[in-house]
């Protein structure tokens, strides 16, 4: 079975790991600043940093290794609620989602799959975290599977227990508001070994393995 | 320009990258000790992973990422000098080298190449520091050059100023002989940004950026 497994998960010192006010312009929400210290060139691997490789892009990088499904909550994936609008709508990133693999998309309201020529696509599934995860592994090919949030759907996998590595980064500010991370999964931590290192950037990186 | 990196590069407390008294059956001498913390499994990327997601783990297996070439001293190559013998020496991994690009290997005597199956091959080569770079860099398309060690090879392009990035791994051992990594190469710091970290097992990690 391919380990599920969720990377540069930010989290502010409050908890935050998402903004309110998800609209089309601004697809955090309010909580841009958690993501300022992110280079997202570097996902796929440290040759694809320009700059100093920093701890923190060596850890970022680990993102795309291996990888060979994602699984994301719907509003991941846009601002819409509801029966879905035809309005031509293909996520956030245009014509090359960074992804590409096969992405699963957990909503009510299943749809046609759409499809990239740089390897990705979208499948629109109903269905509970036990189930997109065998729907993902299956697809992913021996290749292990990413949790790809946002929190609401990472908290689904840890409650579910089906959730093998973590990488959470704590950015130093506090947001306030937004979508809490930790909201009903207390006690997860006793599931996890977790080793901590702070980076001279200021962010703790965290890595929660499950137990063996 | 492809960047030349240095990746996994142990050192003891007092200095030593490699040990006395090479031989067949012994291919790191006398510092066995300064690997024991490594698992070469991860050499390609954390999905190889089979334990725990380490930091350790996480930072040694950017060894492979974007590397189209290495460049290594005839002591990785085998323990031979001189002239080399008719022994049928294919280096010291069988028929599964670990590189799987085209390596160069500096030698005052030049041979013909060796080509493995797994994309790996070994390109003999008397040439300086610059001079191995071009051809390597050359090779590798595009992607970066390891500078694969030993230690006196790595203060020869340290020396020459041709390391855009290392990844020094201090292992909490002394070994009070070997093969000094430091030696001649006094004041190579002020060249680099130097970000240091210490993770659970006892290992410090840093990662040295060339200045821009």
């Amino acid at each position: 079975m391919a380990r599920a497994r969720i990377h540069n998960q930010f989290v502010s010192l409050d908890g935050f790991s998402a903004g309110d006010h998800v609209t089309f312009d601004r697809p955090i929400g309010d909580a841009g600043a958690l993501f300022s210290w992110f280079d997202g060139r570097v996902i796929e691997g440290v040759h694809r940093v320009a700059d100093p490789v920093t701890l923190d892009r060596a850890l970022f990088s680990m993102w795309g290794q291996g990888i060979g499904a994602e699984i994301m909550g719907r509003r991941k994936f846009g601002p819409q609620s509801g029966p879905w609008p035809d309005d031509g709508w293909r996520g956030w990133w245009g014509d090359e989602p960074p992804f590409k693999t096969p992405c699963f998309i957990l909503t009510h309201h299943p749809r046609e799959p759409m499809v990239f020529a740089n390897g990705t696509s979208f499948h629109f599934i109903d269905a509970d975290p036990a189930e997109a995860l065998r729907r993902a592994s299956e697809a992913a090919d021996g290749r292990d599977v990413r949790i790809g949030g946002g929190p609401s759907t990472i908290r689904q996998f840890l409650r579910a227990d089906l959730v093998d590595f973590m990488h959470v980064v704590v950015v130093p500010i506090t947001l306030g508001r937004g979508v809490h991370l930790w909201d009903d999964v207390v006690g997860i931590e006793d599931r996890f070994t977790i080793e901590s290192v702070s980076s001279s950037s200021g962010l703790t990186h965290q890595l929660w393995n499950r137990k063996q």
